[in-house]
């Protein structure tokens, strides 16, 4: 069983979403600026990150995520490409976008690859839906502002970061990872 | 004056449309498959090109070149990212969504970066306004089928190459760069 795994992140938010789920192996974040390729498929995004990360030979075994999300309103987008929608439109453009189209339904998706060397890369994905709605608070970490997970009534950004953890596509993948990891 | 340079691109169509503006200036396309960074600001996108560019030595001076269209229903959207809507969404998808945001209107803009050694890289730019509709035809380049430039009734796909260059944001961008370079 692996001690402590790498994970090459610049954020750190990502970072404390992932850490509590995967003791008592230790995650220890690798800030290395991974140039990220133009794509709408999340999966050849993340393949190509590690490919990228390979090159840090320093680094191993590590973890790299991505995470997107995609509005119904809009079939396959803007799925990873949700960061530049909220670089365009901010949070409550895009949640604008959904209620003008007329429907606001939306599902959010972690992919965490798992990379060691020698071994193939396997992938965890973890899968929320829910709904986008206009932004209630001021501070939120990515879209949180503007997603509900259904079954309740908070956005991301309204909820802990253990309350979202329990329930959040990053924690869904998480939790897989580590079932992986300790077995 | 320069007689000859290199259009680094793997588009025979893009190469065509500029060929024609730059004569007695010989562009010869050159297949170079250069990464492009995930971005929403296409200036930044084709500085990117031309730092990747500049790694394949026997290349120079060249042009690269990007081409964005933008609904003005969506502002700074999809810019640069108009090849994921299209992948994700095709030219009717597309069509559709502006349709149903209620507004039509749409920008296209032609980026053109020539870069010689030892001097400071020059940008060119292009821009036609214009309306987005349903395809009309079944065959064009990249979102030809949707786009009507303001003033005309045809959409890119149902002119003639010539008739488009003439008008098109990719032809102006050429001509200012003719202009450049024979001067």
């Amino acid at each position: 069983m692996v001690n402590s795994i790498d994970f090459i992140t610049g954020s750190t938010r990502k970072f404390q979403e992932i850490q509590g789920f995967l003791e008592p192996i230790v995650l220890v974040q690798k800030v290395i600026d991974l140039p990220e390729i133009q794509e709408v498929d999340a999966r050849k995004i993340i393949e190509a990150k590690i490919i990228e990360a390979h090159k840090h030979k320093e680094v191993s075994p590590f973890i790299v995520e991505d995470t997107s999300l995609y509005l119904d309103a809009i079939p396959g987008l803007p799925g990873p490409l949700i960061k530049w929608f909220e670089e365009a439109l901010k949070d409550a453009g895009v949640a604008q976008l959904a209620i003008q189209l007329g429907n606001t339904k939306a599902v959010a998706r972690t992919i965490i690859a798992y990379a060691a060397p020698g071994k193939e890369t396997i992938f965890f994905e973890g899968e929320v839906e829910g709904t986008v709605v206009m932004p209630r608070v001021s501070e939120g970490f990515g879209w949180d502002l503007i997603f509900v997970p259904d079954g309740h009534t908070k956005t991301f950004a309204e909820m802990t970061i253990e309350e979202k953890g329990a329930l959040s596509m990053r924690g869904k993948a998480a939790q897989k990872l580590r079932d992986f990891l300790i077995t």
